[in-house]
């Protein structure tokens, strides 16, 4: 079935450009065959036979893009906050990801974290999933039954990690071949991602295999970067023929250079590293929560800004507690006020407009034309009932928004639109 | 009526001590006439003819305490945070304070405010109003009928703020004593506390006759103290003649010497202030969202614990976004992390159990002995209803505890007693 054409009618509000929201009081969203037509404050006649959809009242936002998120931890979201990057990893993550090796218990969690995803503003997600190729797989299957739109990686681990996680390099790879085997043109909205977890898990032979799997296939490569003190001296000491943390995917082509890619965090980048993901036009994955919780810091986004890098959020759930992409809009101006206010006040925080625009427009523009209100873009759009933040006098629609991204919940998103297609919301 | 005997029984946690939580599974809290006679594991022979409230499965917390909270600035709550405090203050702040010279709008604003405090897992908080007498005296009728108990406070404000906010230093004396008249033995569960608002809207004449009042009545005082640059800088310019900020406060006998007094922010005190603080007893209340927001810093919360201040939580409603105190128990925790990684890693981050504490026993010490499920200790409970946070697998009661600082919301409340009577949610 195409993707219907039809109209969304209700309190606009997308980005006009990186600075400045756009907002449409009481407007039509029009919707042709899964692509946006546009947005109005008066609907042109052409649309006038179009079914109308009447959210009147309501926020309608593009729906939001959660750049890195790794689904087998949401069982431990809001747990084990008390520990620092690397530790966590050994106390917390690992011993959850290990589980993933029987299907019942991935089948339960997944659930759960596919449902969480589809409740939230979120249409569109860059997951991790683990090691496992038939729970990823499974996953794959649930995040396409949902109707979002997601990149799912298979993980890669062949060092540092417990025995029941890692890999031998030839069988990493045999089974990320498979993987990609089994799931090619199996879905409409789900594609695989090449996910190396990070440097202090994967050896050279298997990045290099990794890396000519991106050439020939153009896939796109997801990982973490220059998260935490400890990881990147535990880089340093392993990868000694790098320049930088970064340099250690590029050399493999890991790095933007074949298929694209994304980095989460960057909080620790070197100019360097900065310069080179700028060239490679790799995306920066900003988790400010994760960042947060994880004691790792705040990454200079402003400085991205400024430079013009691809920037998008992400929650990291289970490094953030919250998959809201809307809390990590608040989180993203909210730590960038502790970053200037107590590291570096040559960097301005960030404002509600911007953060709006790295959750929606700059994310999004990962998966194509997605993002924003505009003629061509992908239709994603989330309809926000924000009824229940009562005010005592009328707010605009911009202060609306600006509220939604401090208070919002998940159960206040309440239709969900993606490609053009509703998602059907689980209770 | 007399408060009712009964038990409550689910999921208990309390503060075994400052830094560690009680749990007591499938346990059993008993009240007696509006007071705590323990929390059991097997419920002693003497109860057995106790009713019963069965909320098995459900997590019983004690209730908890609002140290520093705007009434007035819940009506723009999560608007205009791009700003730091003086700008906001005259932007967002006194413009909406003013509109509470008009009752109906008053009413309409203030009902709001009670009903979410109401539905929010806090059963004590002290309260600013305005500058108005009849509004701060219908919210205190309001936070009566809710059945919440509440220290209100009608702000004095006498300098350095708009002429349809400022007082004259005798009218504000006049209106402040007809307040204490008006009000005298009209509540169960409100009381007066003495709200100078700061240092840099009261004179000293003001202050002076504010001090009087203290000592003639006893009563308690809240106010700010050392919060942001731009305020620490202005009062230093508008008193010379004090050694530190806090100094002022207590020239006036307004800083713990008559009543108790709670100071909300304290981010920047000096080493002098703070040994003030401990001299006089002084409640600090940490406000960590609003000390993000408005990028004023993050108090040196270690250290005031490790000197053993009196500290608890505050919401700071509108400087905060959120009332809930569950949530300022996380972001005392992540604004903890930051601090250490980023201004000074002499102080170690705080835990989720030592948050738990402040926001439950520390904050509720300032109104007896509240917030413990102790013998003796009023019964002030709440039933947090946390299966909306699925888990794959079996969570301990403390790290359930853990995972409601993270995630809870308000609508996960779902029965809350104060004193040993039941309050009636909002829907």
């Amino acid at each position: 079935m195409n993707a219907a054409s039809f109209i969304l009618k209700g309190d606009l509000c997308d980005s006009l450009d990186r600075e400045r929201l756009r907002t449409v009081p009481d407007g039509y969203l029009v919707c042709l065959d899964g692509l946006c037509a546009g947005a109005f404050s008066v609907l042109p006649e052409e649309y006038h036979a179009l079914p109308v959809i009447d959210c009147s009242g309501k926020l309608i936002l593009p729906g939001l893009t959660d750049l890195h998120v790794h689904a087998p931890q949401y069982a431990f979201r809001g747990l084990g906050m008390d520990q620092e990057l690397m530790e966590w990893l050994a106390a917390n993550v690992f011993p959850e990801e290990a589980r993933y090796a029987d299907l019942a218990y991935a089948r339960r969690a997944y659930r759960d974290f596919t449902q969480a995803l589809t409740r939230s503003a979120t249409t569109r997600a860059c997951v991790f999933a683990t090691v496992h190729r038939p729970a990823t797989e499974l996953l794959m299957d649930l995040l396409e039954e949902s109707g979002l739109v997601a990149f799912v990686g298979k993980v890669n681990m062949d060092r540092d990690c417990p025995d029941d996680l890692r890999e031998t390099t030839d069988g990493s790879v045999a089974e990320t071949r498979r993987w990609l085997e089994e799931t090619a043109g199996k879905y409409k909205r789900v594609r695989p991602i090449l996910t190396p977890r990070f440097i202090p898990s994967c050896t050279d032979p298997l990045l290099d295999e990794l890396g000519a799997m991106a050439a020939m296939t153009g896939l796109s490569v997801q990982s973490h970067l220059s998260e935490n003190r400890g990881e990147v001296e535990c880089v340093r000491r392993l990868r000694p023929d790098t320049a930088f943390y970064g340099d250690a995917y590029d050399r493999h082509g890991l790095f933007g250079s074949h298929g694209r890619a994304i980095m989460a965090h960057c909080v620790l980048s070197s100019d360097e590293e900065i310069a080179r993901i700028r060239e490679r036009g790799v995306y920066v994955a900003h988790c400010p929560q994760s960042n947060t919780n994880l004691a790792s810091g705040v990454a200079p986004v402003r400085r991205y800004w400024d430079e013009g890098l691809n920037l998008g959020l992400g929650s990291d759930v289970a490094g953030g507690s919250s998959l809201s992409i809307l809390r990590a809009m608040a989180d993203a101006v909210q730590v960038s006020k502790l970053r200037w206010r107590l590291q570096d006040d040559s960097l301005r925080p960030l404002t509600v407009p911007e953060a709006f625009w790295m959750g929606t427009a700059g994310g999004g523009s990962f998966f194509g034309r997605v993002g924003l209100f505009r003629p061509g873009y992908e239709f994603d759009a989330v309809v926000l009932d924000d009824s229940r933040l009562t005010a005592p006098r009328p707010l605009t629609v911009a202060q609306r928004l600006e509220r939604a991204v401090y208070l919002s919940e998940d159960r206040d998103v309440v239709r969900k639109f993606v490609q053009g297609r509703e998602v059907s919301l689980p209770s």
